[in-house]
């Protein structure tokens, strides 16, 4: 079966995945772009913005390997965009231009009911009012059996862990303290969750690690 | 001046830097020794348990400036053993057998006073029951101008965190998953306490990180 995949998903060594005051100004929260000072330089990134060159190794393994066999993403309304409540008219179209980088079908948690939004280069972004559950089920009958990629934020990701649905979370631990913010494990017990960490591997940038299921292979 | 360090103090990838159910039968919580796994093999370590051999690299580079400079310890009552309320006698000395590998006076944080115990190889315990600013002092006084080292647990290193006390904290993050236990970090706002990320290097068994004073040089 195709697996719920979180990928280069950043942290920070405090443990937040993104900063304090999160919105327009600060989409990442106040000093949260500096957890993704590892990914910036990457070739994959890099090709992901239209630009050539950048950094291999690590980093651009792990960046690379995010956009591997991905057949539908899946992310919550705070990383879609700023707007809280309702849809005030179609105006917000995601943070990312007129052609978004993921280039599948994007299934975005909402409370709030909209048409779907067909962007650029193969992204529509539908709005899902009824769960995480249906989220998935939609997005997997999209992803026609290639694996799904969750985006994040921290609130998304903690209930599909909560839930026991991811197969796979790539983690980037950044060399940076953020202080408040939204942490992405408080709370939780993983190893209760059946998580176990299954790969590290450190550049000078960032610490990967993949937790998966500890029956799991990765 | 001499500073206070905190030096190979490991945590799991969820912040935790011993396991649950701490006491005699598991000194560092239910799991918390696999945080050690970076250590045990080091040269360094191996040295302290009077072997030969054992790895050099990254892990033991931060294993041996662990043991530089330092002139005292102060440590907290959970680390020097598992008894808790007034002492009922003095069988206990601590984990570490008739020869602790400490070789300077140790400050241990308790609320019960207690005689001073002179261990084999220049190392007494010393029981203060007013306070770590109280602690700091007698070892300050103790150490004669080089550094004081802090040993742990987590209570303890939160409380001089919090009083902005600690110069320098070496951390070792392990790859493994705790789930619960003690939290290192949980609360506190590290850049509001003055704190930054100085270093970082990583070997195949940890990732290791010294975060001081965001004024200060490390």
């Amino acid at each position: 079966m195709s697996k719920l995949r979180v990928e280069s998903f950043s942290i920070s060594l405090d443990g937040f995945g993104a900063g304090p005051q999160q919105g327009l100004e600060h989409p990442l929260g106040k000093g949260g772009e500096r957890l993704h000072e590892w990914l910036l330089p990457t070739a994959t990134f890099q090709r992901l913005t239209g630009s050539e060159g950048g950094t291999t190794g690590v980093d651009d393994e792990f960046a690379a390997r995010g956009f591997e066999n991905i057949g539908a993403w899946i992310m919550g309304r705070n990383m879609f965009g700023p707007v809280r409540g309702p849809w005030p008219d179609d105006t917000w179209k995601g943070w990312w231009g007129d052609t978004p980088p993921y280039h599948t079908p994007v299934f975005v948690l909402s409370h709030h009911e909209r048409k779907p939004v067909e962007m650029a280069g193969g992204t529509t972004f539908h709005f899902v009012t009824d769960g995480i559950d249906a989220a998935l089920a939609r997005a997997r009958e999209a992803a026609q059996g290639k694996d799904i990629r969750l985006g994040g934020g921290v609130s998304a990701i903690r209930q599909y862990l909560q839930a026991r649905l991811i197969d796979e979370l790539h983690l980037a631990i950044a060399p940076v303290l953020l202080g408040s913010g939204e942490h992405l494990f408080h709370g939780l017990d993983l190893p209760a969750l059946g998580y176990a960490c299954k790969r590290h591997a450190a550049s000078e940038r960032a610490t990967h690690v993949v937790l998966a299921k500890a029956s799991q292979h990765v």
